[in-house]
């Protein structure tokens, strides 16, 4: 299938735009803590699974971070990647070996990627590139990324599961933007929308890779055995859902 | 020198954004007119000159557009330079060699990328990246780059030569915009501002072009032995410097 084909089928709704008081990157720093979390594990897998191979084929280092939005925690996530693949290749004496760094941005065509790359940060180290599209599609040539980050993005589904919207279905939700306190039918028609998405996400990110290379997923969860309702986002998808629904009512939304 | 510092040294006055009346997307009719002109001179150079061992070294050709706006001439040129690449790898024997393409959009930083992206072509058949910064610094990794493009760009100086707004200097150009009709000394400096950039352009793109690579680049240019007041844009040129002047005197621009 061609590039664009691929990356066009998927409905597309970007985090809000800009640097204004009700902005992403002004309303971000749980994302950034997540980040900041993330830091220790990543160095570790880096340092341990990193196949040093990739040092020794290449002169420049490819990064993608899926789902980037505006920034500004995907400038801290490249940060921490570029420094613990600098520190593998240094333990294996490969100084030299890697001398630049590539970084692909990622996130849906209608993402504000002006302002990412406004807010770029001036003393980086490394080659920007921003790329629209769905990244349950593909978005690069193959064999062409080193390592893919993706921080707390793959809940976003590529599209609601079409039974939830229909009032025939046993999956109807009433409306309503989740499946907490939903019948059965419902939590299943998300759980096999996410198994489709991760499925094409795999697949599109398979081909991507370079032999060698590795993925950090960050992906919220719940504790084995928990119930769906118990989540402790519970209480924002509630009050955001019936917000919605009341602007919808009025015609504010669709 | 690290990659962001080299691409934010360098003034940046984008084409004007967005799609409406104004818009260069609306007002480009021109750019679009010589990239169909230099079609046959591409297709002609890359069917020559295009070094074959490039297909049999990598799966992915890599184009750059440098100066690429906000389109769609530029979505013109790429699909130009990907056709006539296709016919030399076919002419050789090695349809199965080049697999695929990714395109490189560069322009400065303000530019409108999010106006590029929204109108990419729905049926390319390329991978698409924007890459914001200066064409006079660096903005790729090292033997990146197969093909460059940069089309009815480069008559654009990194900035205006310090000495024409020095009123005391002999090169002060009075608050003009151009060198038409100015002393020789104003002439003198716009070509050092010019020489300079174009030893800065090409210094980056011959550590950025693959071995074998080629660069397409247009640029306007007189008849030897033609005076510089002679050009064919002087009118628009002393038309636009004049509005600027007078805007300039009542504080709507600086």
């Amino acid at each position: 299938m061609a590039p664009a084909e691929e990356s066009t089928k998927f409905e597309a709704y970007p985090m809000k735009s800009g640097d204004g008081p009700n902005s992403y990157a002004k309303n971000s720093t749980y994302q950034r803590g997540i980040v900041d979390i993330a830091k220790e594990i990543l160095h570790k897998e880096i340092a341990e699974r990193l196949d040093i191979e990739i040092f020794l084929s290449s002169n420049t280092f490819h990064i993608a971070d899926l789902g980037c939005s505006v920034g500004p925690s995907t400038f801290f996530a490249v940060q921490n990647i570029l420094e613990a693949v600098e520190l593998k290749s240094q333990s294996q004496g490969l100084n030299s070996q890697i001398s630049e760094f590539q970084v692909f941005f990622n996130d849906h065509t209608p993402n504000d990627f002006n302002m990412l790359f406004k807010s770029l940060p001036q003393n980086r180290r490394y080659y920007a590139a921003g790329v629209p599209g769905s990244f349950y599609g593909r978005l690069f040539p193959k064999a062409s990324i080193h390592f893919f980050h993706a921080s707390f993005c793959l809940h976003w589904l590529s599209r609601a599961p079409k039974e939830v919207s229909d009032k025939n279905s046993s999956a109807w939700n009433k409306g309503r933007i989740h499946y907490l306190n939903s019948r059965e039918e419902v939590v299943e028609a998300y759980e096999a929308q996410h198994g489709e998405d991760m499925e094409c996400f795999l697949h599109a990110r398979a081909q991507e890779i370079v032999c060698g290379g590795l993925m950090l997923l960050i992906v919220p969860g719940l504790p084995h055995g928990a119930s769906h309702s118990h989540t402790e986002a519970k209480g924002s998808h509630e009050v955001v859902g019936s917000c919605l629904m009341d602007m919808a009512r009025k015609g504010i939304v669709s």
